[in-house]
């Protein structure tokens, strides 16, 4: 049981204390400890079953549920409220329940809830009888009845009216009074909405195209000051700022059209700031007084967020939604390398955001009754999101249940595969979670122990965000950075069992305190004050791998060499002729199945470490500057399928002075990670095969050296989690996920 | 040891065979028997390695072993024609040792070669030299310096002058003569090189635009005659037939553009087959006189070699390829059900056109060192392929070995995770291999044994090409059904543990010859012919289910009304209102996640058996006919995702009159296939997840009822096969795959 939760059945609303949190973990009764949650729908399960379901899933070491509410279920013709008229609709008898059994509570009132609901959870008055709310393509067509154009003003004042009922209800349950309500979420998954069905949303009316005191054109202004600067960034020739319009990114041609799209794109994201800002000021006025959270959609959209974090400031927390497979359109059915990487690459952006890394949604089934989503499946990814950073989460969802009638968009039965089915079936998926839940417990202080880590890569998070504006930009653009991060070198160091840290390349003190070789995945654009921080960071003595190129532009595309400049003035040239075959270093040939490029020129005093050997081209410099500060370039991008890709980046950290890995594992295919929080330490050895592995595991010592070996023998899809003593020896393993139970049905009771 | 090649020490050239085949299996000897190859190439794997490799191979069960012939390794200068002058060239040594091992071998002389070689294996002295043989986007631009026009006659110069080089050494050592090159490979996975970098090739000068002789003004005459017609046809206004030019698919805007596209890639395809025409004939002119294959490039391709299987005839095998994992930017890293679904249909088509199915490069590894193929995976991939279908194969590659120098794309080694290292080590892969020939040999009867059938799924081909001329094509077009029938009503089918056999709707006697009902994934277009054959069979008794429309268009997308009028002018309409709620039969709800057709009208004496409850709407009927016909028509397109798919189609079924499964198995994520040759009987049970599953199995008796159930435990990625006898028992349990051997390191020795 729940250590804070012991002795729950004696509390009563009026006794529970706010969380609070960091950039470490949150903070629940005074101790550092995981958001243990569960999405639990008071409207969807039984309120007969609330209760038992509910201490079912205390006992699997929950401390939080959480739950949507759909605005479409409570207000189902415009102005007619319902609250409490029947038990789906008694939220505050929820609310009172989930505080009466210790249970923390998020709330998440929209107006999106999508979760399966018709119109993603948004009534059906309000889609079919103001149509004008509906978002737009950037060809003037609506994309689909679901999606709404957030900051239409219709569309607005319809969100507040309902805040201004849902609200106080909420605010008198927060634990600012002693109630269960920890958080409240706004909207959900936003940007998702346009994105998965046309694009951005192009709404003359909301982004005021056309008008002087329109959206579009105040960023415009804001940015350029005037049509004539807008003209010349744009290659445009319009003769008023209101006059411009966003073009989409397959007619780009030009580095102005680029510029065009790239802008659209930042003034989109930052309408999503603005929508944001509306939603928790109403929050506020209705009464909310703690902190709001909102799920990004997936590991790859945290980036479209930077607005709404910096606009919202203190009091708000993003996370994300970590899936891996919803439905037969997804080619995976379990969580693979690529899952990790991704959800490793989440956690350390929410991190540099200064958030408890939180996954609001991770799966407990899915939306489908096939493919399975299985117990072993869970395990895997549950413990693959704690070896990289997790700090909260959120089973989507924990307890199945019914749609109440008109809001199920697809049947009446929402089963979910999840560990309760909605006949109160116990499914494998909840001993899993159990588990789970009873090891985070036994080892709170995994909380707040940081990953071992050899070196650093650098994240330019606005690579994240580059896909449309970026596609095809040559030499080398930041979505071609992202992919060369990720499947270069991300995969190749996890394979070569080194544990690399994302840095934060937009802060001054992450990098200022990485004492360890930073690697940039660089594009041809970088911001200047990135290009200064790593300069700066080598002045002082830091070691840098840059690779493929050297940036030339600003993030606007406009000329910036600060890091040529300091480089002596090296460039990057693009290598085509298609004979090639490159040395790096002691390597005689490295397989570059992407980009290569190509110096003509030396920096003063470097050396070369790798070379095109058929036309002597220079792939590959070093240079050492004064304070012990190293900078490497090489002039390749790779993905990674050669096991040389693994000696390669040996070489290169060699080469920059870095230390052997904290662990060493003899099997590429097993990734791990160590967490400690200074005395306890875990090994995490992961397993995202379908076929069992081996491998040996061995530890760096503080005298330099390696331990004995432990043998690792693992199941396909599992993570075995050790606790290691002083001696780099294995204490106490565990497994992640039980002895092989094979699934037959869904319908398994507790033995 | 392969009881064929017994003795085989004793044999010399001189005492091969030839192979005959036909559409149930290859026979070799006199005897019906699996093709069981290996790739080799004696280019890579060094000449002293060959003999004990070759042997370690025939212990595997192997009975052929095939390899390229690179031109760009025998001629490496113009004209600079070598064989034998190195051991790597010494292919007719390589032939004698196949030989005198009884080992057939399948000749692959290109033009091209892809296999990870430098220009995809053509002579740099060819691309360089020759630039205006590169294949065209339909912008004229170049593709990439791998891509070559195939009917540019300066390539086809020079690939004649190579073919009367290489053929008649090739053909010294065919079965005809008593050699064991028993078929020759014409050029690789043909429209891959194009399709894979810019679409379909339009260089102007092979295609003939703008002239009264060009290829495609002949192919537009021969379909068209008149020019009026032509512009009739697509709606344009040129003077003549060689003022026509194509245009792209994303410019479609109209019926006339979609013909237009479509004519192309009929154009295209039939390019193709001209010069699979010209490659034979030379090569028949060279002396090669035993039967020509060619690998379409994977599951899906099958279909854009019909013109070239017409052409061709008699003496030509087309086979396929079959991945499931080259590199990390494959999204599975195993055999998953999708990539089983996609190998049943590629069976089934070759099948179709009358081929022993045979997969010409099943994957023995990857080009990739990561992710890993494991033999567990490999395993399951090969036996997945047995119970769906397959009777011949050829792993690619068997053996690793080292490019000869300036042939490699990708370095020195050629490891491929190969079953047999560069180095000779031996890798699990090895043992797996054996095991499946071993079973293979001593249940030979299995290359005779068909699948059992509990009904009908219609295939025409043309919909697996449709994916271009298709796309929006509304209402319903070619490739919805495509999609409809992989994972609409395959994937259903398979989990409901139904037997589907797919049935050529371009054959009389196919369609004739069917017994059971037949399903068919309809689209707005239908062939006459095809339209014609499905009325006559429901006229002699057949049952007939359509979905989700009624076709009014030929497969020119003219109007056709053949089976809409025996229908009774039955049409289906699109439901276009978001709030939709459908009953299948007694089933209530269904969840309908894709399209949606009503009809206003019922046929004559038609019932209804599916409708949209909002509404009232018709979403489906039935309707008796006389002989005992029976025709159901369902206005539902779905993806499998939910449970209650696999409800509503047990009782479509049911209302067809169709019979109970063949076998029975309670866990869905369990699929089942069995096999008979009318004495014995093999049921496999396949587990395509990466956790272990179980079910009780049973098998319908000839008296109607079930047997007693088998119980199945299947370890993540196990394919186990039964051997049943008359009572339904399961008699020799084998297992798919070796006792969980866990992947170490990939230099593991037999022990």
């Amino acid at each position: 049981m729940n250590r804070r939760t012991q002795g729950a059945e004696e509390q009563h609303l009026g006794s529970m204390e706010p969380i609070a949190w960091d950039r470490i973990s949150y903070t629940i009764n005074g101790k550092r400890q995981f958001l243990i949650s569960g999405e639990f729908h008071y409207f969807r399960v039984p309120a007969r079953d609330w209760r038992e379901r509910l201490e079912r899933f205390r006992e699997a070491g929950g401390n939080c549920v959480a739950t949507y509410i759909p605005w479409i279920l409570h207000e189902p013709a415009e102005g007619d409220i319902r609250f409490g008229d029947k038990p789906e609709r008694d939220l505050e008898r929820f609310l009172a329940l989930c505080g009466e059994l210790g249970l923390y509570v998020i709330c998440r009132p929209g107006p999106y809830q999508y979760s399966e609901m018709k119109y993603c959870g948004l009534p059906p008055w309000l889609i079919d009888g103001y149509p004008d709310i509906l978002a737009r393509t950037i060809d003037g067509h609506i994309m689909v009845r679901d999606s709404v154009s957030y900051l239409h003003p219709v569309f607005l004042a319809k969100v507040k009216a309902w805040f201004n009922i849902v609200c106080p209800i909420i605010a008198a349950y927060a634990t600012s009074k002693g109630g269960p309500v920890a958080f409240v979420q706004f909207d959900n998954e936003l940007t998702g909405i346009h994105e998965w069905f046309g694009g951005w949303d192009y709404h003359p009316e909301t982004m005021g195209f056309g008008r002087e005191e329109g959206r579009y054109t105040a960023f415009l202004r804001n940015k350029y000051r005037t049509v004539e600067r807008l003209n010349a960034a744009y290659g445009t020739a319009v003769s008023v700022l209101a006059d411009m319009r966003p073009i989409s990114s397959a007619a780009m041609t030009s580095i102005g059209d680029r510029r065009r799209v790239k802008d659209y794109q930042d003034f989109y994201f930052g309408t999503i700031a603005e929508y944001a800002v509306l939603l928790t000021g109403w929050m506020r006025e209705s009464g909310i007084d703690g902190d709001f959270i909102h799920n990004s959609a997936n590991p790859g959209s945290n980036g479209y967020h930077a607005e709404t974090v910096e606009r919202l400031g203190s009091g708000f927390i993003l996370g994300s939604d970590h899936y891996y497979n919803l439905d037969l359109d997804w080619n995976a059915n379990n969580p693979t390398p690529k899952y990790a990487v991704n959800a490793l690459l989440s956690h350390e952006m929410l991190r540099h955001y200064g958030f408890p890394s939180t996954i609001y949604e991770l799966p407990g089934g899915s939306p489908s009754d096939w493919p399975p989503i299985t117990a072993d499946d869970l395990s895997c990814c549950y413990w693959t999101n704690i070896a990289f950073g997790m700090k909260g989460f959120n089973y989507y969802v924990f307890a199945g249940g019914y749609n109440p009638e008109g809001i199920g968009g697809d049947g009446e039965v929402y089963d979910y595969q999840a560990a309760i089915a909605p006949d109160n079936a116990i499914r494998p998926h909840y001993y899993a979670q159990k588990r789970f839940g009873a090891l985070l417990q036994e080892h709170s202080w995994l909380v707040e122990a940081e990953r071992a880590v050899d070196f650093y890569i650098g994240l330019d998070r606005e690579h994240s965000r580059s896909s449309y504006y970026a596609a095809g930009h040559r030499p080398f653009g930041n979505a071609d950075a992202w992919t060369f991060l990720s499947k270069g070198l991300l995969m190749t160091s996890l394979c070569a069992s080194y544990s690399p840290e994302l840095l934060d390349l937009y802060s001054d003190n992450a990098v200022n305190a990485a004492g360890k070789p930073i690697l940039v995945a660089a594009s041809a654009c970088m911001a200047a004050n990135v290009q200064q921080r790593l300069v700066n960071a080598v002045k002082r003595g830091g070691k840098l791998l840059l690779a493929p190129v050297i940036p030339q532009l600003d993030e606007n595309f406009n000329p910036c060499t600060i890091l040529k400049d300091f480089l002596d003035g090296a460039e990057a040239e693009p290598f085509t002729a298609s004979e090639r075959e490159v040395r790096v270093g002691s390597i005689p040939q490295v397989y570059v199945n992407q980009g290569l490029w190509v110096s003509a020129k030396l920096p003063e005093g470097a050396s070369v470490i790798a070379e095109e050997k058929k036309s002597g081209g220079i792939a590959g410099w070093k240079k050492r500057y004064p304070n012990g500060g190293c900078v490497i370039w090489l002039g390749i991008q790779w993905k990674f399928t050669k096991y040389g890709h693994m000696d390669m980046l040996r070489e290169l950290l060699n080469e920059l002075g870095g230390d052997a890995p904290a662990v060493r594992c003899d099997n590429p295919n097993l990734w791990t990670a160590l967490r400690s929080d200074g005395s306890s330490r875990m090994l995490f050895v992961m397993n995202l095969f379908a076929s069992p592995m081996e491998a040996d595991v061995s530890l760096r010592l503080s005298d330099g050296q390696y331990a004995e070996p432990i043998r690792c023998c693992l199941k396909p899809m599992e993570v075995q989690t050790l606790l290691i003593d002083d001696n780099g020896a294995a204490h106490d393993v565990r497994f992640g996920r039980d002895e092989a139970a094979p699934i037959r049905s869904f319908e398994e009771r507790e033995a």
